[in-house]
């Protein structure tokens, strides 16, 4: 999982002439428009996918060998790739950083972050085997039990999230969709609920983590 | 909502030198590296968003005025842009094409198109008033009951699906999150559930419609 943004444009990928960003005809926003040949470069936010993997009554997680958040741990997840679905991308990922095989359960979380334009979607799912190893961006993989997740060391606040979410639901024995933003507020990240949290459980967080 | 595909590069976005496709170190598929600067450019799906707006009943569907599948019916959709979560792209795209200002209820349909790298996410909303009319990417707005859908007039998979998930759900009385994939096959479009649906509900479909 990286958090870096959507790179500024200088010049057109197409032809290689110079790029100005100006509204287009018909348009309300700003865009990359090639000066020589007029095509007009549209910028979008992209999707990180990844998985709640359970064996158990214990949750997979992987201590990240690699910046950001070097050290930290996380739930196996990353960018999604072209010519894949959301389902072959949250397996893949599992897969490269946890070397650990899944069957995908459901989509349980949808988090955006507007300000690093992401849109992070956390499936749950079963641990197929117990023959996991850390990939070439994890130092470590194991399961943890509620109790002894490393809450402090969580990596990113879609983990945290997630998490708290899960066990939360797992208590309740019913297991839902949860929506919501995570905000950059100076160096605070706080979870704003999607629309249906809030008309059926408030859950408003505030931390210091990406 | 544009079914385009993401372009190919050819010149490098930041310094302007020539790019070309090669698999990177500690990488395992072809990106686009730049033979001056070295950076690698990496391509992802993009999320279009959108509504399915309800009163009294009836769901609005507007005619669409562009290509592509002009004169077709869809429900109110488009890409998610920078900067923006997903429930805003959804009230914008709402508000653009038909006018209408909607309460969202809750996240409904996730679906993974591969084939032109986008992944589609509808809300249930809840109309706010009746004054709605097209916008400039409609030619008709208007609100239809179940039998009166125009159903092979549908301007796209994606939608037929929700439609469809959306009037059985009402049915049973029980809306839920549904996922899976609009896979291209030659001329036709199926549709594969995604991993919840095969356990609590089969639904697979076949059309001629993007």
């Amino acid at each position: 999982m990286i958090m870096s943004k959507i790179l500024p444009m200088k010049f057109c990928s197409l032809c290689g002439g110079p790029v100005i960003s100006k509204i287009p005809p018909d348009d309300d926003r700003p865009r990359y428009v090639c000066v020589a040949c007029e095509i007009v470069h549209y910028q979008n936010p992209k999707v990180v996918t990844g998985c709640i993997p359970e064996h158990d009554g214990r949750v997979l997680l992987c201590k990240r060998a690699i910046e950001p958040r070097q050290g930290y741990w996380t739930l196996p997840a990353g960018f999604m790739e072209l010519g894949e679905t959301s389902f072959e991308a949250a397996l893949r990922e599992t897969l490269e950083e946890a070397n650990a095989r899944v069957k995908l359960l459901d989509l349980y979380t949808v988090i955006n972050l507007p300000h690093v334009d992401q849109v992070h979607m956390m499936y749950r799912s079963e641990l197929l085997d117990q023959d996991f190893s850390p990939g070439k961006e994890s130092v470590a993989v194991d399961l943890f039990a509620e109790h002894l997740i490393p809450w402090d060391e969580l990596a990113f606040t879609t983990i945290r999230q997630t998490l708290k979410f899960y066990f939360k639901d797992r208590q309740s024995g019913h297991f839902q969709l949860h929506t919501g933003d995570i905000l950059k507020q100076g160096d605070r990240y706080d979870f704003r609920p999607g629309p249906s949290e809030v008309t059926s459980h408030q859950s408003s967080t505030s931390t210091q983590r990406p």
